[in-house]
């Protein structure tokens, strides 16, 4: 599991929306080894003031279309990886209407047995890894 | 501090998600080791197409009563306990009218040093420890 | 970047929403090497029974003016900064009108490569550390 938070200032529609979670899901799974099903998403859009960014930090130009992914996802992504990940979303983020200067990136790493998906059951200890899909 | 973030989709009344929440807390105190009384929890209801979850990854089959858990906690807890865990949130949840199918969970690790309860104080680094309830 | 997610119960005007974040940066930028501009954050409001605290765990007498602070950021902060952090953050917070027991804050730590700020770029790879303000 990838689990990813996106968090949006309103304006965008339902359409703009789910097209920001596609390119995300599309990224991971094309640079960070996720399989195809292993999408979980919560997506928020925000109120003026209550999503806060700098317009400037690290010499990028950001704008109110700005997108703030969080991706909680098991170690283990090499560094290549990584960066693999941030060009490629920043890509497809673009096909899907947002400023390639709009896409903040974070990750946060855990480890295999910090993630069960339903049951009660810490799949990725107990299930082979060929049936991670 | 265990600090907990619940999401789900709108159209449960707030018994029911009074009741996710609890049944949430419960098994963290049974099974890992938790102070009934350290409870902090947010848990946020979303609109259809900003919650988004693949309805059969590893072969469980989710419903739109999906319960996406996400706990923040100090490190040391075994795997077996983290197992224990799940096997009891999804216990409790199910009680609590959600499928079992419908719990993921995941886990991340942090230090006793990354908490302060209040006060501007890091209360685990200079509070004895069977003061910590 | 520190990432910053704040969660407060309804009921503030905009102007006190604003200078909860600010505080938060100032205490961050005073305390943990953080640059003024690298300021992200998302605040958001959360009706009763959405976000469930303890109103005395460890001796901590809190109320409704509740102020969950949860900072994502590369590790490398001494325990010291994370105290300081906490200390002045529940400072400035007072001064911006929440109580000091009302500040409940924790930290959870990534890396320099977890991070990119726009262009698809993980900038604290490739930008000289003189340039990252």
């Amino acid at each position: 599991m990838p689990f990813v938070r996106i968090d949006l200032l309103e304006g965008r529609d339902a359409a703009q929306v789910a097209a920001i979670g596609e390119a995300v899901q599309r990224a991971l799974v094309e640079t960070m080894n996720v399989p195809e099903r292993d999408r979980f998403q919560v997506i928020t859009e925000h109120a003026r003031g209550r999503l806060v960014y700098d317009a400037a930090y690290l010499g990028v130009a950001r704008t109110d279309g700005i997108v703030l992914v969080q991706v909680t996802l098991s170690s283990g992504r090499t560094t290549a990886q990584k960066q693999q990940f941030y060009a490629r979303a920043a890509e497809f983020l673009a096909s899907a209407g947002v400023r390639r200067e709009d896409v903040a990136i974070s990750l946060v790493e855990s480890t295999r047995e910090d993630w069960s998906f339903g049951n009660g059951v810490a799949q990725y200890l107990v299930l082979p890894k060929d049936e991670w899909k």
